[in-house]
């Protein structure tokens, strides 16, 4: 059970990252924030003191929210290369679900781009993770023998990273309705190109596969 | 030969893309820009009526940037593959260029992704025109029997456009110094699939050689 006063936490950082993935999280002002809460400002402020630390909350529930959608169903697939292809596919459908936020990941890279600071390391941590997540999956499949020995496990996520990026920015910038299909046949040509012989033909989850 | 108001007005336009390049372009106000300047704000706003004139301004003067740095150059490379291959590569110089801007068309694709209107419009018309050039150009390249006869030339530029949007991503968020070498990779394993067996050896323009 949570009390009120974490419940109303919450419901700020909620409302916050709904804001945040629309105007951006420079933009946040505590201003906006109170009147789409119908709270005052200063009601705000009490709980969280800057917005610096309004921002790091809202980066953290991503973080938990991102975890919860795309890591845990992700690693939860058989090991190892049906794996990799689930935390794949759960990123991609994260990117494209009908909230419309998007990867918050994505979106932020860009605002931080050329800022330093402690938003960004928070940010750069978050997205770190997740990357190390998946080169580590990468290693065990090439270890396991399904990926060729003569792979690059950084590379190889270097490509899923860019086919991810274009699949948010086609969906929901240039918005064709093929984006889905893009990403799931340069995925299926990335991954066919670098399979061992030895290992069975690809695993396409069945969410991905009537996508299609 | 220009006149003194044409040539402030194009200052104002310089200085206000470098500015919408680090803050958004959303975040561009008249007054920071007088204050850049060292102009009186109602100086900027008798020159352009409103913000959304001159954020239209600063989308057409990228435009002529990106033409200049990216598209001439790519086309004036010899006929057919060559000349995708060079645009691409001008693309990538541009995107990790000292200025540091990165690619204006990348940063408010994310930025207007969830909006409407005319900036949106503006954008997605300059960056139309640039994916219209490339799959225009792998179409060639097919027909010329430089790529395979079955390859899918807006499928090829969807790619392309993901390690570049990757190339940005990296060089700029990450800020990991392999960024340009995993793209290079990248782009070379995308094309040596693609590649008729009658077709030579993929070139690679000097600079890129260079910088491997």
């Amino acid at each position: 059970m949570f009390r009120k006063g974490e419940l109303t936490q919450r419901a700020i950082v909620d409302q916050a990252l709904y804001l945040a993935c629309r105007v951006g999280l420079e933009a946040l002002s505590f201003g906006s924030l109170a009147k789409q809460m119908q709270m005052s400002k200063s009601g705000i402020f009490s709980r969280f003191n800057s917005a610096q630390a309004l921002q790091i909350e809202v980066i953290r529930e991503y973080r938990r929210r991102f975890e919860k959608q795309v890591f845990y169903p992700g690693i939860a697939a058989p090991s190892v290369l049906p794996r990799l292809l689930a935390m794949f596919f759960h990123w991609t459908r994260h990117v494209t679900d009908s909230s419309g936020n998007g990867c918050f990941y994505i979106s932020c890279a860009i605002e931080y781009a050329s800022r330093s600071g402690a938003i960004r390391d928070e940010l750069l941590a978050g997205a770190a993770a997740w990357r190390e997540a998946l080169v580590t999956c990468a290693q065990s499949a090439i270890k396991a023998g399904h990926l060729h020995c003569d792979s690059d496990a950084e590379q190889i996520v270097h490509e899923m990273y860019g086919l991810v990026l274009a699949l948010h920015h086609n969906a929901r910038f240039v918005r064709d309705p093929h984006s889905d299909m893009r990403a799931v046949h340069a995925f299926r040509r990335l991954i066919d190109g670098l399979q061992a012989a030895s290992y069975e033909s690809i695993y396409i989850p069945p969410y991905i596969a009537c996508r299609r």
